[in-house]
């Protein structure tokens, strides 16, 4: 999917929201355990009851991976049903892979040729051979992380060198020599408010993969305030705020409420912004 | 495995090889291709033939993840073997981790309980939420990248901060608040030579994992000069160079003479340290 069909998107949905599929077995309704794969099960239900309201699904892959094969299985079933079933919907593998050009590649080919996923999340420790061969794709996107949401994000995306310049915004400069608007993203916690701002001086035309409101305490207004651009800029995740709202029978409707609720609020601050 | 049982497994063996199952269907021999699970059968015979001269195994995640279900299945095979036939060697599960805490958790679930797994390799840029789930576990090891032994390695691992202190050295120096080096290593590129002796100086105790021998150009000796510490402190890993040193039949055995080779080199680096 291209920048121009994701816009389009957020314009005819009026929302901005991803659902993530942080599928646990343990954490699921009871009543699913008697399916043959229940994993994709709650997911399938979820993704039924959720799509009219979202314009993006997030599969992190540990959830999966954290069940060996019968995960992969899952994961799998998952991804083609969104192929076959919503391919306007954007996908994204939240892996947080990264390593040296020929490994990266291996993962590249995996999620998107074999797998037809639309964006790959990547950690930038290791420089741009760990990062480019994600982006020799065509429509398909690299969601770099840049400031995250959790409290370990301050032990070294914040530190500042001789230059003042801070490490995620020395990611957010040196990784636009890689890659550009097209075909990266970053990855910024709702959670970091005000930094927004900051993302903003250094990469103003990215999209933003914002994970943290809901479960983790970030505010969709703060981020709206300070990091929506002309062409909303932004992807705003939640997972078990929504997955998650109710364990009975009844689940796959009210996490379809809750999205709703998600996506009246932002098309409030669509309106507001003028999109 | 503790550190102790290591360094006596290291003086048994006068090795402190670590071969990688970096197996690619592409680059396997082709009879293998006949059997049932090629990937499983070409890591059954490598593990065999090279046993007596290394001290540690290195699945590369991505290669099997590469090949979706039947890639995890043979890595689950892998790993079975391992811990059945040789439960001495130290296997290292290379999968560039790191996420949220919860997450973090589900992937140091999946490799330390379900796989019996000793270590797994995890990426810093998260910091200390997406590290410490890994550190909970007895015997159990992180390998934290510090100073890899790509050329990416230099994008942002070199940057210094306003003190002089570069961020493979903050990592270092920072990550010993959450563990120690009875359940801690680094990865250091065998491709960064007398920088060995920098890491030395705020890690002078913890094992290091060294890849980057072998294909990708790193000196052994200049390793060991810079590297090496009283018990040793060094995995040296070499995938491509022993296991695809042969594509016929034979593939096995000549796996077996380059690991001795290497082997060999060790013994007398061990000797010159008095080790």
């Amino acid at each position: 999917m291209d920048k121009k069909q994701l816009f389009e998107n957020i314009k005819a949905k009026k929302s901005f929201l991803c659902v993530g599929l942080d599928t646990d077995i343990k954490k699921i309704p009871q009543h699913l355990l008697k399916e043959e794969d229940p994993i994709f099960s709650f997911n399938k239900a979820i993704i039924d009851a959720t799509a009219p309201y979202c314009i993006a699904y997030k599969p992190n892959l540990a959830f999966y991976e954290s069940m060996g094969v019968k995960g992969w299985i899952s994961f799998e079933k998952t991804i083609k049903y969104l192929n076959d079933n919503y391919p306007n919907h954007f996908i994204i593998a939240d892996a947080k892979r990264g390593d040296i050009g020929n490994t990266s590649a291996m993962y590249a080919r995996t999620f998107f040729e074999e797998m037809n996923i639309d964006s790959v999340t990547v950690a930038p420790y290791m420089g741009e051979d760990s990062v480019s061969p994600f982006l020799t794709y065509p429509n398909k996107w690299v969601i770099l992380l840049a400031l995250t949401s959790n409290k370990g994000s301050h032990d070294f995306q914040l530190t500042a060198d001789s230059n003042g310049e801070r490490l995620f915004e020395k990611v957010l400069r040196q990784s636009q020599n890689w890659g550009n608007d097209e075909n990266m993203m970053y990855v910024v916690g709702a959670t970091q408010g005000k930094m927004f701002e900051d993302i903003r001086k250094v990469a103003p035309n990215h999209f933003l993969l914002v994970p943290g409101i809901g479960a983790q305490g970030g505010s969709l207004e703060e981020v709206c305030k300070y990091g929506m651009n002309s062409t909303c800029g932004l992807i705003v995740n939640s997972s078990r705020a929504i997955i998650y709202a109710d364990s009975t029978e009844n689940f796959a409707k009210v996490a379809a409420e809750k999205a709703k609720e998600v996506q009246q609020q932002m098309e409030a601050e669509l309106a507001k912004a003028g999109l």
